[in-house]
């Protein structure tokens, strides 16, 4: 059994307190359904013993109400996972439990491990097990080996060997722990549902669940929640946080509000400032929807350049479609988006996505808005140019797979057929953000901690 | 077993002479998904046989490789069934598929026949059995009667005896037939894939399997397909035309074209009438997405206030969600949608839906943008007040249930709590469409045919 | 849809007058299940309306709880259908269920209607249309043809049309009918439940669900189960009755007592017939299980060669077994039979069983008992050489298919390589059941009825 | 997550060398059903990693084509698992597969560790993660943290820990080994396919798949296959040997010979010792199949009563079944049994079973024969009363639930309403194996090993 890396972006959730807590947990993870579609679970405390279910698919088809019903208890957690390619397996869906000598532990996680490999093999030279190939069963392994007398001291020494992104949220049958990497990549929100607490990776799950939000939680700070009320620490040593900015450009959801910030407020001034940066004179300006919607918006409304829905999206797609013997001519795109030939026939046109990866949607999609009937198409992308991939838990392909990484700009628009292609800056977005600290590596290449390129891990711009 | 009336809305599509034939119905239903969730099937001719495969669900779950494959030869013809309320009958599903005097036949039906019941009381007198409650049974029973020596002079004869609307596709071991009712209530479009020939309720379903634009099927017109070419004959005696103006409003996908006009472009144009006839002083306008966007782009247009998404919809809506023991405030709406603080908060917003039904949707949409901090709410509705139902093939509810039906627009407005509501007026409505032969009878209840009133029929406007 | 003709056994069973009546059909079609693994359906009247639900597989797979008790009303009819080669078709499974001019009536049906072409193509004619390839299908039909004011009077001129084999349940909103076909080929029972009467095929139905045995409905008898009590008509002209005799040798359950005889006690005295026409000199006998088992069990009393279980049966069967790319020896049958060989090793041996078929698995059968060290393998069958096709409801291959009709005892014996092979005399046979009325077409080709031969029907022995 | 004991028999196999692998042992499994009907699972492989696949339910119904041909692959090995009482757990469905610091293992196991809360406790003191609640896990763990250099030296080490029933099956990426305990308490068997080895829990499997056996593998010897052949070790000192009787009585199949004697033969020894220990003056004896088929034919041959199949047995029998509202006598039983009234009535019976375990079923199908009309009726049980639980592998009840335990022969007579009862004695059964070195520990309490015994372990019969 190789082991297998995971790149992938997860939502989490718990709720301490509440005799519906799978229940509100349930409906946190369909409000973070973006952050993974691939499988889910919860585990549930019932003060007693721990127990879980999980599955593959989305959480509303996971869950029916008999096996909602069999995690009763006031504590629970839950994990929705991102579909990476190749094969799903159950076996590396969460929360983990295990039984280790401090009792019943469960976990979830959103982030990725840098430095997995060597604590696995350091693990498994020691006696360890490894029944997944998921990262997150090391903690529970570097836990259990801890010789320390309690969960959470077990909890400190072990997250002080990780390297990377860990947004976590562990759950025994009395207590819940949640807890933020010290650069502080994915997001953890605290909030509030009646008399429980709640910690969910974005402000959406809290509006579903009519939680309140009470802030996030910090950098490096681990919290503990039990029935005597929330206590603090800080286990790491204090660095200068680095806050995953992919996360307004694509990842969350434009209502939810993380790192201080409103998604929506962000995405609508990187399509400002991408307006700013490189006008065009055109007729309408039009999104790949969804993700380019907000960014179109603030395009249009610097430009002047009139909004329309010149492409439309079904939103009926599932996992395969069988295409016919003699092939339909950008059949996967087709699937998904549709021009609207009387919006796009015999205009110019701007328009805007939030990023661009391979390059052969694009492609697709520039030459189905000519084939409408558009006079002239220009690109223009709300994200600085991918050069790089990510370590800390977004899935992105490879190096040479990233077509900015290998292609100049003017290549890449001669390859999509664009009439003019323009990215956002990076300095253009941070000066979005207002602040200069954010994770920008998939663009820059700067990783703030040490990163794995090739066989090795090499020190780049270590903090 | 009672005879339910099920009043629905579907899609419809058919290909003659392709060996891919099945294959390109499919994807042509999965085009045409929105029209219709509850069921879908396919019936398919290899020249010598006919054989049908149906199932519940969405398209892309009923038909995999192994079923698509079962489909095989040149001729198909497909339905996507709308959800009505209560139980699911496979048994209603289409295509109905006989063996009759006449041969084997197949068929598909998007419409309603209003004097079912006395035809099929007529049917089941003369000795006729019936084995769904579906109207379209009626057709092949009709056929099956007509005492007619070939399927062209049955189809003729059995339409005659039909009131009501009716875009139907028939299809024998060599041959496919379109044809619309005399009023042309709902569409059907005809179009070409290489040598072979379509035909799909909405250009949408062309668009995705490469298919070209040949003409609409006129109200009234039979279209015959067979391997010698094109025929038309128009059984029926002339009458003014009355197309379906509720699927500009609603039904139809805005990337169609359908009634030989664009939906999108009719559909803005609503929304700037809209503007002109209800205008307000507001900070925003904002959709209730998705089927409010397009008129929301013609309102901001024409009133120059801004255009943005307040409202964010959640695309992983299931069938059934559990909700907590304690219940959320504006749970149902919640699941699928949810305001964006930092746009609505301290704004005076219009917001643009299509149509009022019940009303209880629109009362939680306002409450939730005045919790989220809007300083108004004024709500505008792209069509007149709906107070009549619809007998043409729109899933309605009753006249009583109609909030328009019984309810003023100033009690209305009470009763969402919005701070205004307009809707667009009937006179309005016709301009934009330059046309006053559109059925409008669910504004205005002046329907084109006779129509069922409580337990009998009685003639209204009949043409 | 060409008309494919089922040859099928099948099971039915009925309940007036029980609240729990869909749920004492449900057990008695589970009791009947060797009649039939196709598929069940059971349809259930609330004096208001019918309701069917029907699926594939096994009675206990398709009807959970919840679909149980859908099915509410207290009276009930059900079907068990016999998996015939080629695909399993849902549109195929009873009870029919069909609104015509009397009302709603739903219908079961064990047997096979042997002018159905003759039937069919003149309701086809007529005007009917067909939704299945089903025989029970014409009943319906000529029910709601025949023009009669009642049910009662539909069904008695409906069931003189038919030529063949019949034994029908009938159900309407507030009655239960039950019929048996003038020769009375396949049987039908008569219990009560506690104040409830019960129809069945077999009394091993009666003996699970507490019922009581009354009688066996009559050949020819047409038995009207309503509130007011059982009345019984005569519909047909009298004839000789013709009970199926192959119910004994194999379809019936060893448990039950049909035609006024023991299954058991028939199937044994085959046994001791057997052995006292074709003694042979051996070491044991044993019979191919389960099948074989009653008759050995005669062999062995009037033979005094001890009986031995040398073959095991393995119960875990399903419908697909994938073999791997270098193939196993016999391996059909080694998936049910394995021999003892403890048992099998340096004896000679008789093995019994109740027919040949085909003759390919008795020849696995004697190749894997020598490979287990038999000394000598005398293949004894239990009835007379399978000759002719049965045209009333047993599933039997066409007479080219038949080894008995194209080859001679001896040259059988050679093909299946056993030392010696015997066939009870048809005399034999008869001696056993004392009544030479029994239809034994399948080994004589004296059919009671007019019978299809080639592509018509010719009169043979007409009764 | 509490520690669930749980005592289960199951059946495993093995596959080293042959493309076939994993097909092979699927049909293995498939011949192994009887051993455990609750999951199975395969792993196989590839000679550079191993892939797992497992479900619950049967066999036939886990392994579709398309999951055999993931598993490709020259060695395999499989495990079926008994269904306990309670839930079904995925979790703990066999082969584990872990990756430790040795490499990738898997295992398959049939026995129980007695031992396995104190293993246990000492692992996760240890710093050990359990993730299921399997006894197996713990000889994964003892491997990982036996220090030792080679998979060989790490399973000898760790299995010498172990306290109770083994034989396992461990497969590496090139590498089968097989092991027994040194008590030999379940049985495991080497043969031969073409040029691959097997290994197996009863000759029967080898049956299916036309493999040859070679021989027994030793009480606690070890087997390690390699492509250089076979070697074998003795990791454990020598003790006498104590194979379980059990197997025997009730749990091998009557076609497998293991412990080198032959089931059937054995079997039958016991009916006529119990004939010759309890005779009784009957007219018929008869089994309560499929159990006590071969123990009755050894009593009818001694005794000289006929022998019949007084009671038959549906082979239908799917998991649940929904009873009616008004319950019916003996339901339980009769779903499985229905006594043939013709053989029954008015006889005096001898009625055999191979074991009672709490007497309620014996009790309905005494009271089900009387029902029938037997005259009298003489319960004879072909091992004496089972008065221990079995810490071996068998699921038992606790000691209070085995009604031998608790009551005297006549008590339970009485309990059951027959008219006699024996069981055959220690000594009689002992005498038919020829060897008093059995296990029989669940007759006599005499445990080889320490056991348990309440809460803690007591030294009884420590060999």
């Amino acid at each position: 059994m190789v082991f297998d890396k995971f790149h992938e972006e997860c939502g989490i959730a718990g709720v301490f307190g509440d005799k519906d807590a799978a229940n509100l947990v349930y409906l946190a993870l369909y409000a973070l359904q973006h952050r993974g579609q691939e499988g889910a679970g919860i585990a549930c405390s019932d003060r007693r013993s721990l127990r879980v279910e999980k599955g593959l698919g989305l959480v509303a088809d996971i869950f029916k109400r008999s096996i909602l019903e069999r995690l009763s208890g006031d504590i629970a957690i839950g994990h929705n996972r991102y579909s990476t390619a190749g094969e799903n397996h159950l076996k590396n869906t969460q929360p983990i439990v295990a039984d280790i000598n401090l009792g019943s532990v469960a976990l979830v996680h959103n982030g990725n491990i840098v430095n997995a490999d060597v604590l696995r093999n350091e693990l498994v030279s020691d006696g360890a097990i490894f029944t997944s190939t998921s990262d997150s069963e090391i903690i529970i392994h570097l836990m259990a080996k801890s010789n320390e007398k309690n969960i959470i001291d077990a909890i400190s020494k072990s997250v002080q060997r990780l390297k990377g992104a860990f947004s976590l949220i562990f759950m025994t049958e009395n207590m819940m722990i949640g807890l933020r990497d010290p650069f502080g990549f994915r997001p953890l929100i605290l909030g509030r549902i009646r008399s429980s607490h709640v910690l969910v990776s974005e402000t959406c799950a809290l509006d579903l669940i009519d939680g309140e939000f009470i802030r996030e939680i910090e950098p490096g700070e681990m919290i503990i929640i039990t029935d005597e009320g929330i206590v603090s620490y800080y286990p790491f040593e204090k660095v200068e946080i680095h806050p995953c900015i992919f996360e307004f450009i694509y990842f969350a959801r434009p209502d939810s509000r993380i790192f201080n910030r409103d998604v929506y407020e962000i995405r609508k001034a990187f399509g400002r400032k991408l307006a700013e940066e490189s006008p065009v004179d055109a007729d309408i300006v039009i999104p790949v929807p969804d993700s380019g919607i907000v960014a179109t918006l603030g395009y249009s409304e610097y430009s002047g350049i009139p909004y329309e829905m010149g492409l439309i999206r079904n939103h009926y797609v599932g996992r395969t479609f069988i295409e016919p013997a003699q092939s339909i001519r950008h059949f996967g795109v087709k699937l998904k988006l549709n021009p609207v030939k009387s919006v796009i026939a015999g205009k110019r046109i701007v328009v805007v996505d939030d990023s661009i990866v391979r390059g052969t949607t694009s492609r697709k999609i520039v030459k189905m808005l000519k084939e409408a009937g558009a006079k002239e198409v220009h690109m223009r992308i709300s994200s600085p140019p991918t050069k790089f991939p990510c370590f800390y838990g977004i899935d992105t392909p490879t190096r040479s797979e990233l077509i900015a990484s290998t292609h100049t700009i003017e290549e890449i628009r001669k390859y999509i057929t664009a009439d003019s292609l323009a990215y956002l800056s990076l300095e253009g977005m941070l000066d979005c953000v207002e602040n200069s600290s954010f994770c920008h590596a998939c663009f820059s290449g700067a990783y703030p901690t040490l990163h794995k390129d090739g066989n090795g891990y090499n020190p780049k711009s270590e903090v």
